[in-house]
């Protein structure tokens, strides 16, 4: 195999039939309009509302062109170039001839230039089209509605109206047999009692079809080779024994073999990590004792996961693109949010349908690290059509992505997309794009269970506040009596930190902060309300009027903190009927003013990564309040929990519950408690009087001895002094 | 094409190699036992508990053979053998060879002959296997989990344990010629806005593979050929404009064109009926606003039928076999049920998952008259596993019901079977049988909804009974507050006519009725639970105790007529919302005892088919009750309504309510009301005084101004005597 440098270079025009005016230097992997950025000395995108300035690129033809010097010795071999995806419709030309007309940003695109290659100078072309819309009667996701490109870029409460185009992810040019084997693709049935696999290999040649080779495959555990299959054709199946699972964080090692392939003919060899794991959707427990008055319904779909037999609490987040140009992200850039996925504790990374399919990178690592991947299909808060053409690219692209990725364990859960069977998208069971989906998956990874979408009925989304000012209540008060099987998506929005806002916002804006176009460019205002992201009165409402932008950050992201860890905690309360809380969102794909992210752009960390970090272990102790704020004088009641989703198990423990309200404390106790494995312990309900005297903040430890890693830490709020009062009405005109 | 006669016999072994030892006289189509129990002179298994004497045919082997007499020249022909169904694993011999070995009996089973046939006379065998079985824990229907074969056949609560086997649908031999045209699949896409069809033929022929014939096809309308078509291969696309379209029962014509298809070689010529429609299931009105505080799940998926862009209430019933032995079925048993169905003005079939996939010649007629088919695979109150045996048959089974079914435009829902998504099932949205026949129906008729169950969440199934013990409620009670889409299931018991009764049940236990294993056996008592279905308490509760048996007929079936008036009407009255009421069931496959059907196995009418035939009138006078008994001296309320699902209207209509207690009666009045088309008028509340003296029985009669079609008549009861609560409390223990 011989790789071909490639230099590539791009421009752009208006016509198909056009050629661009001005050439500049491509990166491939990477974006189109980037790379014109900066050849040409745009402003940073970032700061202000300046991306508004980039938006003309969205209907540019862009034309990437590259000189490919061949070998004159191609005798045998062909010359293949493969692009993992270009972003979103494209041509591809050798020496002005039409190789092949692609669309989809997630298949694999491979041709074969043998046919047109002369001997000079070959000049390889691919012409990218302008970015997909259904439509121009507004600016905004819906125009995405018949694409499977990721309707984020459109526009999102949290991401700014820019739409990627190019070659986004890896392309080369190589000279290869066409015999050569490309992938090993490796499927099983697993008995779990047994610990044995029926395991099916098939091999994939670069010229497409099957030449019968012959192969030695070696399975080998850390090194060790474990089985030895000898086989001719391009399939084979045996049976692997004594098998080592792969385990997700928390419940195991995230155990890999290492499959070797050598065509015995050739001596090439290829190899890859194989892991093995039975996973499943099964009934959430007490599910069918709710729906037993007549006339009956059904009862609410199974959302608990089950992996080698093991239930798990599902506790994660919701992963959405770490940059807003897909082609720049790095494994680097993977690598470093996954381990802090991991350092909080999450066992689950939803990747959400409005964003991008992760590159192999993504995935490898999370198979590494065992952390559980639960993929969505790039469909998100739209109503796509049944549409033949729409599907037909929906097919190849469901097709192409259920094929890469049923290839690594940590793929647990196949989504259609976000939100779909709600109003604001408009689709329904029905829905030809979602039984497409579900007959892709089922066809391809019938062994990896299918959601149509999240949320399912009894899958719970929202709130996305600290205090929701239709209902009057604050989190601690929804969660007291919300009863979901899953909380998929719950928000809790903050600033962000000072240094960011003053990297994105201009200096004479920054305080106090007011919708301005920068300010909105960020999402602090109009996102999704007029007031959020940043809802600066709902932070005025507990703590009065902030002085300085520090002071204002500092107190927003402690209510997100405090809101975070509440809702965690309370879903882990309502194990087992509950299985699943996952929060909006964990990072971010820009510099945002104000979001609901816990790790900002520049992976600076937010109080509230801690506040989940400290609910997430998987033994605790915990408490349930029932509001967030007290009046001086009244009883508060507190439920007390250990909480605990792993197999560990304790005996005997006691807690000590000191409620501090400033300098004066008091001490409650709940001695001698059992904590099982993968089980909770229900503890008291406590009282404490709150007293006269008190106002703002209060706090709450629970400690338990000997064991300080079980610790909690909690804050409440003896409603606002009366001299906020003024401050807040000014604020809530 | 050349029919050979064939003249079965059968007799029964007990290892697959053994051959009987007594030949009978076979009935094809027909089923085994019938035919071994007539030519043996048992008794009718109607009667009494006879039916236990024929379980042991079970567990049988069936050999079917036949000596046929071939012609001598076949030369260039093909001698195939062709059944439509064998019930329901089967291995076919010819002169002791093996042809082929099949299992399900939906699929058609088709050999070819030739190679095995002889000069002298040719012996075709069938051997049929013992009845599918994955268990003996237990003698129910849960033995026929791993099979595509119908449960109810294993024992129901209205159907004894009665198994058959056998070649239930036509079978025949002919001599043809591979190439000839052995049906003419038609596939269309629907332009409503211009009434105009994409139609796409496929010719298949006897040989199985393709042939490419010359071929012309003529398009009738009543005769009048609208469009004529010339091709060559076997598919071919044209478009038929100003398309008359296809409607149900009270919304237009069920207008059908005829094809003429005639092979312009060998001038054979098939034709067929197509009829063009286009069905949607459509979000119910209202169903996305009723998710609207956080976390917000998703709304109720949709169960609104459009038809031609029309929204449809679907009024109409659950269909269960006519026949125990489903091989008996002729074309005349389905004509007069349909027949009946329509005359109750119902538009829908609900052909339950418990039962057989009818015979060409059901869905033909419904076709014909405009009846509606929701057609359910054969899954129900079972767990199918995801076991790959199992889904092969299934996949094969589903695929031959499919492609047979879609061919008739009645066929206007799927849906997987009944009940799968509740306790007494297990199964959920992760199983595979049901993720396969989505896809398969996705596959092969994207057009046709598709639901795996019912009912799906928002759906009501039950109650069952006039009066809830539990609850303490009576059917108007819960009627008042039920808030489903759709009402897919209902029942209402009641005794069976006094002559059934005398014909099933030996005469010394015919009154009063007692749990003897013949009224047990006919489903009167232990059926469902101890009591039901004859549920005689409940009939005492309000009528006190029956001093004869025709009394007690009379009783009971008047509380059946009066409950199954009310569901069906309180469900028409929740339209928009609610889209659907199916009541269970419309038939009955042998004489019960007491059932909660209203056509009883001898096609005689229940009283209630007279209410649901007026609670079902397209137009009509309603009204609804919040009780069915009240206290002497309270005041009663009452809502009015017009209802109207369909295209008629009226304007300053004038109604007289009257209500009588015996000789009394009170009159008010409703008058100037205005209906609208495909739309309810709502009336006001009425409050009505009880007297004081009155008990027993009164009625309510609305009355329409010079439209007496419209008329409504209700009966409700004052709350029963002192006398009769001695009684009551004996029955109740």
């Amino acid at each position: 195999m011989k790789n071909i440098e490639m230099n590539w270079e791009l421009g752009h025009h208006t016509g198909k039939e056009q050629t661009p005016e001005q050439w500049v230097k491509a990166n491939v992997p990477g974006n189109a309009q980037l790379d014109w950025a900066r050849a040409n000395d745009y402003p940073d995108f970032h700061f202000g509302d300046n991306y508004k300035q980039w938006v003309w690129m969205e209907d540019c033809y862009w034309t990437y062109q590259t000189v490919l010097d061949l070998p004159n010795d191609v005798e045998g071999k062909k010359v293949f170039f493969q692009a993992k995806g270009i972003d979103y419709e494209c041509e591809i030309y050798l020496n002005d001839q039409l190789l092949t007309h692609h669309t989809g940003m997630f298949s694999e695109v491979k041709v074969v230039l043998n046919p047109y290659m002369t001997e000079a100078k070959n000049q390889l072309k691919v012409i990218v089209f302008p970015v997909p819309k259904s439509h121009h009667n507004s600016y905004d996701r819906s125009q995405a509605d018949h694409t499977a490109k990721p309707a984020v870029s459109y526009g999102w409460d949290w991401h700014p109206r820019l739409i990627p185009s190019g070659i986004w992810d890896e392309a080369r040019c190589i000279v290869i047999g066409p015999q050569a084997v490309k992938s090993l693709l490796v499927d099983y049935e697993l008995d779990l009692q047994q610990r044995m696999a029926q395991v099916n290999m098939e091999v994939s040649y670069w010229g497409g079809n099957f030449w019968d080779g012959s192969y030695l495959l070696e399975v080998l555990d850390e090194g060790k080779c474990v089985k030895e299959i000898r086989f001719n054709g391009n399939t084979s199946s045996f049976e692997l024994a004594d098998l080592k699972l792969w385990w997700c964080v928390g419940q195991g090692d995230p155990f890999q073999y290492d499959f070797v392939l050598t065509d015995l003919e050739t001596k090439q060899q290829i190899s890859r990590k194989v892991a093995f794991r039975k996973v499943a959707l099964v009934m959430n427990e007490g599910a069918y004792e709710r729906t037993n008055t007549f006339p009956k319904s059904r009862s609410c779909p199974p959302v608990q996961m089950e992996l080698n037999g093991q239930k798990i609490f599902l506790k994660g987040t919701n992963w959405v693109n770490p940059e807003i140009f897909p082609g720049t992200i790095t494994d680097a850039r993977y690598h470093e949010l996954i381990d802090l996925a991991l350092e909080a504790n999450m066992n689950i990374l939803r990747v959400w349908g409005g964003g991008i399919v992760n590159k192999d990178a993504f995935h490898q690592y999370c198979d590494d690290k065992g952390m559980l991947v639960w993929q969505e299909f790039p469909l998100a808060c739209n109503n796509h059509p049944d549409d033949k053409q729409y599907l037909k690219v929906l097919k190849s692209e469901a097709t192409a992505i259920v094929k890469r990725l049923k290839q690594f364990a940590s793929t647990v859960l196949w989504c259609g997309g976000n939100e779909l069977f709600n109003s604001w998208s408009g689709m329904t069971d029905q829905s030809h794009a979602l039984r497409l989906l579900n007959s892709v998956c089922f066809e391809h990874d019938s062994n990896t269970p299918f959601l149509p979408t999240a949320p399912v009925m009894g899958m719970g989304h929202g709130h996305y506040a600290f205090f929701d000012e239709d209902t009057q209540q604050d989190v601690f008060q929804w969660m007291f009596s919300a009863d979901c099987t899953a909380y998929s998506e719950f928000g809790m929005p903050s600033p962000a930190f000072e240094n960011t806002i003053k990297k994105i916002i201009p200096a004479e804006e920054q305080f106090p902060p007011s919708p301005t176009e920068a300010w909105k460019a960020h999402h602090a205002y109009d996102a999704w309300t007029e007031k959020t992201w940043l809802n600066a009165h709902i932070i005025e409402q507990f703590f009065g009027k902030s002085e300085d932008l520090s002071t204002l950050v500092a107190r927003g992201q402690q209510l997100q903190r405090i809101g975070y860890q509440c809702i965690f905690e309370a879903a882990r309360q309502k194990q087992p009927y509950c299985s699943m809380a996952l929060n909006w969102c964990f990072n971010e794909p820009w510099p945002t003013a104000a979001n609901n992210s816990i790790i900002d752009y520049d992976n600076q960390i937010k109080p509230a990564f801690y506040g989940i970090k400290d609910a997430l272990r998987p033994v605790l102790a915990s408490a349930q309040f029932q509001r967030f704020s007290y009046d001086a004088g009244e009883w508060m009641e507190m439920d007390l929990w250990m909480l605990n989703d792993g197999a560990q198990q304790f005996d005997g423990l006691n807690m000590t519950i000191e409620v501090c309200f400033g300098e004066e404390s008091q001490e409650q106790y709940w001695n001698g408690i059992a904590v099982k494995s993968f089980e909770n312990t229900v503890g008291p309900r406590l009282r404490v009087k709150i007293p006269q005297h008190h106002q703002g903040l209060f706090n709450i430890k629970l400690k338990v001895e000997n064991h300080s890693a079980l610790d909690s830490y909690y804050e409440l709020m003896v409603k606002p002094m009366e001299k906020w009062k003024d401050a807040i009405a000014v604020l809530n005109i």
